[in-house]
């Protein structure tokens, strides 16, 4: 099997989420990076590509000189597919423009900075019939495969109720003002788009619960604050939930806990048994038995399912982390462009970066309204 | 010193709190229990008291009987004070009986079964001037007061958020139907009132919320729900809350999540650091500090208060556990009644049950109408 | 059932232990402290006894005034039995006595300061065929005596490696001399015997071991050091161990482990699965399945045998702490007296006491020769 | 920078630690495999490096015919560095002919299966000034690196005692009589050397000890065991140990402790603080401070030193692994061959590897006589 050639969008130097893309795309040998346009700076784009040793003439100053100009060389040669890792207003120009070009895309989340935005990349990538991934990185992680495995088996019964928490403490002062380009970027409307933690950390337990359950949102009661004076978007959440099914559940997504580094926890109760995993331990998934006793499942034991085994790449008790989850999207992602069926690979849509933004919609209208709001 | 002379008010064979209310009462030595109406069966009550070591003489078949038949026995041998440990809607009629002949009260919490009835019992504790105290016995913990005293120092900055939740399982199922007792009377609106969960381990939740942080909540938005089939209670509670000083927070309260036993936890945000406590291992208190590193303090260690430390009995690292925290409560009244000051004998009073029911009544009116509610 | 009348020997004001023995008497009111003497000095005696609301007549000058005036009284009067609670090298004079004079004995732990002495208390206690127990009180834990229930169902299979240690801190530094009595005794090898931590701490790690498994130590290779300059006797300790039936496994006892508080600590391994249990986090037993899975047994759970839920006063989820589990062995012993069957009353005993002795006559002997010693 | 061209003796199909060495050589982009000798079948060699995609030329038959072959390569296209992960016997025969032929070397641990050859090879390295690095990757975690800083600056004070341990399960039945490979090179002795367990994993929890505290073992006593009947090496050791500076210590390695994955966990205690770490959440390091509260360091966070955030490849709350760890080994040893100095670029030695064979030396003279050690 040769290896997925890929370009990137974003990811300069500077930026935190590129250098992960980076890695996880390289850890398994089955994708590489033979392109990229990393900035909108031209000398950012060429010092970035210099340190990863790539050809000068594949530092492309432009997204659109990228597409235009891989186009242009021997199938055998020029990028397959391509990575997205810019902030969030800048998702859907490139995603359309690599869509319709017949290129296959990875992106960060979330999907867009408006639900509308959204929708027309999700229609485009329906019309083109490309492959597109969403990097909600932690559904990537074999404990969170196992408890959807788990709960679609019907292990726990009927899914009762949903506590789910994202919790971050970095924002807990005004760093934006300080010139952190983290900072900077997230608190930032023009570039996050109408809202802050929600759409940075908020979506991906959203997306969390979802994917886990197999359950969905039906409507919600958003409270959005802002803590820190001066900020313009959000930093703290809380959304109570309405799930389809009957049940209900809790949503926290916040970034001015202090301490709190990435703490994104699940919680689900059912009628026979419960689960809980943490993203900060990720490898043990507690499951509540029957009779009451909690068992802890750890990733790539005999206890747990080939499934999320699949996603292991060493033998018990030896730590998958963050970069593994992450490179499960990508190889799932390159082996699915190779041919493998869904079922071998699978990894976030663009259906699911629809249903992010809808989520934030419905937060936004809640919150503004102090009323309950429908996802539909 | 003499020990404190009591009679009991409920606790009959089959109950449980009446039992924890005696350890807690004989712990230290400087309670007596020496007379009940322990039923409205004087049957039980005899066989109670009889297996008690009582004077069969007073074991009472009324309270009405026990308040005349003390009264009439020599000052040196008559009860002081008396513990109520009847369901939640036979509380304030004992109560107010006793505290008008003189007697001062413990009582078990919810104060009563509607916030009418606590406003009026309050008014009489106001109006004897006897000593009240409701057993919100988590607030007896030694790191529950450490909890209070690290905030009320200011050592996590002003307060921000609170989560807080009380999650058990034994009534994941209709136990009700089965006999069982204790889930037969919390599920009865006619012995617990308008709310099940909400008032057997919603208003724990929300004590020790208001105790911890010194903050009181100011408004609310509920979710009640009931998940089990022919239940007349809810079972599920999710409450949003702001609170003074602009905090905010969210109460959950659940008897049908599986497996959780008595899951009182809290966390409180700051703007300079965090805490985190867990009734389930009380001993450790999580102290986020400024620099975001997580210590643990723990019971009677020289880490931590002198406030705290009074409460311990042991040398740390011998755990203190819910006999302890309750039996705190216990020498705090005892100690009261003997001239203590508040400082000295801190224990919730007839103020916190009231708190407690305005917060039953705007949660009622909250989920009911799905809005926004003060509690003035 | 009537109370079981006690005396005290040793326990004044300025000790530990007395005051958690008296606590473990009164806690579940099957017994009653009734007279004392609770110092060599009886000013202290008469204060203590005054604190207690005890009749000053009982306060006794000394042991074997106690003793005598105790036998004048009326049979339904007088004490039934002592508890001894004085420093180690003072338990056997006052056993030997109130045994030969037909009393029952509850004595704190060693035994004795020599193994001589200890056979000469055992072969009293077989002579008078009075009750005796000793208080390893971690025997009294629930999940302590669910292990024991779980090896001895084979559930973990044939027992293969033993690991268990008492680790403290409080004597990292010369503590005894500052004035600290607690220290000071422990430390002088006029009252604690010939070992320091071996006795004081080592001996419960010791007896937690042989009562869980069920299984001998049949020899041991010991090094017992002294780190802190000037101290008489060892403040660190580490056993490697043979047990019948092949297994092997490893003890340490330290009280110059910076920050460990009570960390007793035991885990167990055999053919077929695992456990593992922790005194400062008693009501979690960890027992790892044949899969490989741990999963988590807490104190009164269904899960969890008749055996250990009998030691349990609370439901749940309300923790136990130390004094419940050394009201465990009050409790037995008052019951046992009271006719009750050993099954039903079980508490540790003058042969593990020996047990204990032997243990430390054979550390002593290994490390002074460096050698392997049998404990016979 | 130019990436290090590497080759590879050992890690064919079927192998573990092959494919974690090219994870973690591939990681960061700073190494690339080109050729590789994976298996004494040339069959499976040239499969392994067509699934590798490497250019089937440099699949050679032998580690001979590598090193002949890559030799005559020009400069700018031959390997330059050679990974070794062949079973222990098939350590030294290839790292010394590559050595004396000018490469360096990258080797898996044990160093070799006899402390004469490892001290042979030892020479080899000194002689030739080649750089040659063995993985005991467990060093390569940044809270490892963050527990030798905080002793190396008397943090914790004077270390007075350790405890070290390294327990698995997976070896609990006779699992090499099963066919599976991993456990029949383990238990045989003319693959793994004298030793089983101590030599695999007994050496990682040796050198952790050395390498955190900084201080050597003098003198040790070891109980070497074989639970698995029919087992020719041991699968179960103990040791007692003395350390420079007066501290001592106990070492445990176990292959049949049901249950156990890779339990690799360090304590140590000091003067004036302790530290505690295990492998299995190896972003947590817990400090105990000189107050005697426990402090939770966490990987790259600001309470960390600069040398341990520099192993981090992420902000803190996103786990890193086993493999970011070991990647942490290639990197550095790919920056050293590129000049960094050794303090940018620590990593362990073949000093190491002789110190761990040493270690294996005295443990088994121990055993075999039941008398103390010498380590020299």
């Amino acid at each position: 099997m040769t290896r997925l050639r890929m370009g990137m969008v974003g990811g300069g130097q500077g930026a935190f989420i590129g250098a992960v893309h980076r890695i996880a795309l390289a850890m398994d040998g089955e994708c590489e990076l033979v392109a990229g346009c990393f900035s909108r700076d031209p000398a950012n784009t060429r010092a970035t590509a210099a340190a990863l040793g790539l050809d000068p003439a594949r530092a492309w100053p432009s997204f659109e000189a990228m597409l235009e100009g891989e186009r242009r060389l021997p199938a055998g040669e020029r990028i397959e597919a391509v990575s997205i890792v810019t902030p969030n207003h800048m998702h859907v120009a490139p995603a359309v423009a690599f869509l319709e070009a017949g290129f296959d895309v990875i992106c960060d989340k979330p999907l867009a900075s408006s639900l509308e935005d959204g929708e027309r990349l999700a229609a485009v990538v329906k019309k083109t019939g490309r492959h597109f991934a969403l990097t909600h990185n932690y559904s990537g992680y074999p404990m969170v495969r196992e408890a959807r495995e788990i709960i679609a088996d019907g292990r726990i019964g009927r899914v009762r109720k949903v506590m789910v928490e994202y919790l971050q403490g970095w924002l807990s002062s005004d760093l934006e003002n300080s010139g952190q380009k983290q900072a900077a970027w997230r608190t930032d409307p023009a570039q996050s788009g109408p809202v802050g933690a929600l759409g940075d950390i908020g979506t991906h337990a959203f997306h969390l619960l979802e994917h886990v359950t197999g359950a969905q949102v039906e409507s919600l009661h958003a409270l959005l604050s802002t803590f820190v004076p001066g900020r313009r978007l959000d930093d703290d959440d809380m959304v109570l939930l309405k799930l389809g099914g009957g049940a209900s559940g809790v949503l926290c997504s916040s970034q001015v806990c202090h301490g709190r580094e990435n703490a994104l926890t699940l919680r689900v109760f059912g009628t026979k048994g419960a689960l809980a995993w943490s993203q900060e331990h990720p490898n043990d998934l507690q499951l509540t038995r029957e009779d009451g006793a909690v068992t802890t499942l750890r990733t790539a034991t005999g206890a747990t399912s080939a499934a999320s085994r699949s996603l292991a790449r060493l033998p018990p008790g030896h730590p998958e982390g963050y970069l593994e989850g992450f490179a499960n999207i990508y190889r799932a992602f390159a082996r699915r462009i190779r041919g493998a069926s869904p079922e071998e690979s699978a990894f976030p849509t663009v259906d699911d970066g629809v249903r992010g933004l809808r989520f934030i919609d419905a937060c936004l209208k809640s919150s503004a309204s102090a009323s309950w709001q429908s996802l539909r």
